[in-house]
């Protein structure tokens, strides 16, 4: 049983992060911490834990991080560099939810997302938890990294297309479709239900600050450098990412490549559901870890790809809790399929 | 470790049934049964439960019966009397989650059903499985005929007043909001999305057929016989169930002595979360088992109670699971608060 | 032709006033006011009106308001004693849509609004314009209090019942539920789609500021006083209002006696749609100015009555151009019924 | 003034047909037609039309349509060869809203609609209703194939960015989403609100019915013929359809020679608003016949064009009306922005 700690318990990734860990077999809460709502107790800010959990959000010092084995830290953009700082130097192994450690390049962390960063000695410690492709990384980390939503809906489908010559590099469109609890619960305008409800919108088209991150890791993971576009979407629904991607396939390439190419890279992995020739749905992964992908290659040879995860579990919370696993040695599914724990524990 | 098989897999509840009891430690399920389903697998019909289950839905027949210990029945009502008769028949628990077994009186079940009982001579031996109220007979009960969803919302908050003689029984008026999966999958054009979507009704104001079972069980569990209307709303959510009620409180009665009336009847209900004075929000029980009761005394004395669930958890499968828990000896809370199993499992 | 402005032309009635100006064949828009938006176009903050309007959006002084003959003023409350007083003091009509001059007791104003009224002088001289039952006063106002969305679905289906002694005044119960535009554009946590969405949650349940408002106008209209309580209810629907409620009929009230009551107060109103029996849903009156009517006498004398309008045409900007047309002896259907008008010009 | 028919008037295109006629001041609405509904009057299947047209719907025969001018034809793809052949060999106009008379070859409509064409000898007489690019041959036509939905937000955008050269033809991906009432008032599980709601899904990838309607009409209008892929999602919105287009610019292209391509073919047409470079939103042309066109050029040169429109009206009955204004020599805006009628009114 470790000992756990939540920074930025009162957001979106911060609830579903204590309900994950509440139900963990290997897993302790022992703090929870905040800002504004310091002082305040966590079932008071989400009322929906009553009765499951009850304990004080506390402000964060270096004396509380006593006793505490791993972190989660889920706080906005900008606004992490302390607490990761703080957590590493006293040796705390850290899961960073937000986006703050994924670049590598402190220029590029400047242009997407607006500001300096803060702990840059860091970025070179901290590994990027793709859970199904970082896994021998992840393993021995410090620092984690959790991949962003989009990210992780577009890398899981494009990593093995690319690895494996099925599409060509020249041009990838990537268009996703994502819930408003990706926004996070900072009060804005345009995310009022007046301004969301029967509509949709695309926004920072060619600059939103994961297309660097995708970029990134495309590469790293698939070998190939794509020249693609993304184009992201806000939609009225809260939850969930869906991400519709196309690109050319190479000469003579057939469905049944595709669906290979994506069974070499996933066969073994629980998370991943392979549904070709079949589409996927959003709402089957609403509330879980994994992440569905389907794909089509029409009579004109376009490959179209898509993927859907929920983006609070296997967009951030859930794959957490994957890379948390992975580090302490524990089967990738521990907590996060409650069905297979009940396995592990009958096997006992 | 119990055999058990869920008739009706097919639908809203049965796919509940299904995710609460693959992860609940005391019971393994060994059938799923279908009609119109019977052939396919579990896992085309619900793709939500790919690699989570896979198992092919069968006929119900007797000799596929054999070695379950407890079934659970889905189906629609009218449907469900065969199956009832026949499990009961050979010895096996029934726990029905329709309608069909709640009422104790023929004629009023041809009434407000529209059709007759083909099974009345089981009447008799069904209990009504309200968790809270009715623990006793649900422990030895042979069949179970669980609580509609929204009886369920009415009656946890309003027994405590009535029996603790805080509200006056001469005008009790029972406003309801419920989400479309209560409807069931059945496929009629005033469910279409585009005909409930950014819209509101009231239907069968005055001859729901949850009329009866309200009125049944209230006198049942307070001893005093209201006079009430309930007017069940659609709302454009998938899940939940909102009930508004307004009584009179009777002279001299305060918040405080309703907060009693509460406390004295649900002070060791895990599933019950007393909020007074705060008001509850529908979202904080969805995808749980807790029913939310909130209330607040108006200037005029006019009480106004809440209480809201989600309507296939605690108002059908949830409760569903916490019966059986009951009926097999175990903690209520078994297999529906994980991190309740988890603290039970550190104990062992 | 009368030359009008709209003061608060930024928000969700302001919009919705300029749409129904635009196409009214007898005022012309003249002057756009605001505060923030001061120095923009009209079409820039409501982008769906490019191509209908362009305007710059000034703010308020009194050289501006030369010229006009009428004045929409759509604030938020406590923001409009300075508009309607320099308005009226230069001898120009005033339709307030907001709360500020509906109350007549400054005490009872600063108990519900929290905060001190600043023209309380103009409160004898507003007019409330609940049009089908104040058309003599509005006729000859100059300034009329438009009433509250909730007030609006409320006293039109209860003035008729009380006024025909049809329902006992000891306990009426008033559950309605609201669309998130009648809360406005301000921007707080709670209205955020994530925190809407799949939710429902009462709110200031006993102390809503249209409590005395209904009250107020219930007596003055139907000449009784009833004592009612009235719970709001926040709906995931962008726009409309559904009311249900409930109450004792006197004895020997039967069905046709409660639809005569409607039908005498309503035959000639061309926006009431009584329906009687049947239930209204209320996307039939959403972009309308209509407000429908339905009732059900249930088995034992409980009369629900339900109503449902718009609330931003017949619960705001709909009901301020009817005010208009009344003050301008215009049939009260100008502008608000296309057809109406197209029938109009064909028999010049 | 000219007597006009709906055939088909109990659906979603059909109502909103009948609004749009009702203030039309250059037609009559003289019969509507149905076959299930038939004998009902037309208030009873749209409530919402109360007080707005009292009209008996009839069964189509060749009496019936005497004194017709136009009809307009809403019926699914397949039902409507006996109207529009009854209705043309009488002479009268004919507006199929319907996919039935779009595509010219009989093999590919079998081959995308699923069954043969059953009045193949009309399509070389039929024309097709893109308004702003097909107006002389509309002006003269007797039979308009009002455009599909998707094709309407598909093609606006496209034909200028072909035509003037400013993509390669290559490789154009074109996601769009749609929202239900698209899919019509047919009662299919998929459309339930519990299926649709929280929910994304892409469908028909590679062989929806509309792309041989794109390729056909594309060419028609470009005069280039383009190699691209379109994938339709449903979205659980009730109306509009946004398309977000991903084209390759051919060397040298500006962001400044995209917007000049748009403003050469639309500068003169209203109902086509230009916003580049900002992003259009789907709500700002819901209930209106206007199609919202931006576009970004990325970093990369990939350009993303987006259109939206509301589905059942720029996309199906406002159209419609477009052309019968084109048909019968009135403005274009006749009927379709009510403050263009107000302005001619009073210049007469």
């Amino acid at each position: 049983m470790i000992n756990t700690g939540v920074i930025g318990a009162a957001g979106y990734s911060g609830i579903e992060l204590i309900k994950l860990l509440l139900s963990h077999p290997g897993a302790e809460i022992k703090k929870l911490y905040g800002d504004s709502s310091a002082g305040l107790r966590i079932e008071e800010i989400h009322p929906s834990l009553r009765n499951m959990i009850s304990m004080e959000i506390e402000k964060l010092s270096d004396a509380s991080l006593d006793d505490l084995e791993l972190v989660f830290v889920a706080l906005p953009s900008g606004a992490s560099f302390d607490a990761v700082s703080r957590a590493h130097e006293r040796g705390i192994k850290v899961i960073d939810i937000g986006g703050d450690f994924r670049l590598k390049n402190k220029e590029e962390y400047r242009k997407y997302y607006k500001h300096d960063h803060a702990a840059s000695s860091l970025l070179s410690k901290s590994v990027y938890g793709l859970s199904e492709w970082n896994k021998t990384e992840i393993a021995s980390a410090s620092i984690v990294a959790n991949p962003g939503c989009y990210p992780t809906s577009v890398l899981l489908p494009l990593i093995p297309l690319l690895k494996n010559d099925i599409i060509k590099e020249d041009f990838v469109s990537i268009v996703s479709f994502s819930g408003t609890s990706g926004a996070g619960k900072s009060v804005v305008q345009n995310m009022l239900f007046s301004e969301v409800n029967e509509n949709v919108r695309a926004y920072k088209v060619g600059d939103h600050q994961h297309i660097p991150e995708i970029r990134l890791y495309l590469e790293k993971f698939s070998g190939k450098a794509a020249d693609f576009s993304f184009v992201p979407h806000l939609l009225p629904v809260t939850r969930g990412i869906y991400t519709t991607i196309h690109a050319r396939v190479r000469e003579k390439i057939s469905e049944e490549a595709v669906a290979a190419a994506f069974a070499s890279s996933y066969g073994n992995s629980k998370f991943i559901r392979l549904l070709a020739p079949a589409i996927p749905e959003m709402k089957d992964v609403l509330y879980t870890n994994f992440c569905d992908i389907g794909f089509k290659l029409t009579e004109n040879n376009m490959l179209v790809v898509i993927s859907t995860i929920d983006n609070l579990v296997k967009g951030a919370a859930g794959q957490a809790i994957q890379n948390m696993n992975i580090m302490s040695g524990w089967p990738q599914e521990t907590g996060l399929l409650s069905f297979n724990d009940k396995e592990n524990q009958k096997k006992k």
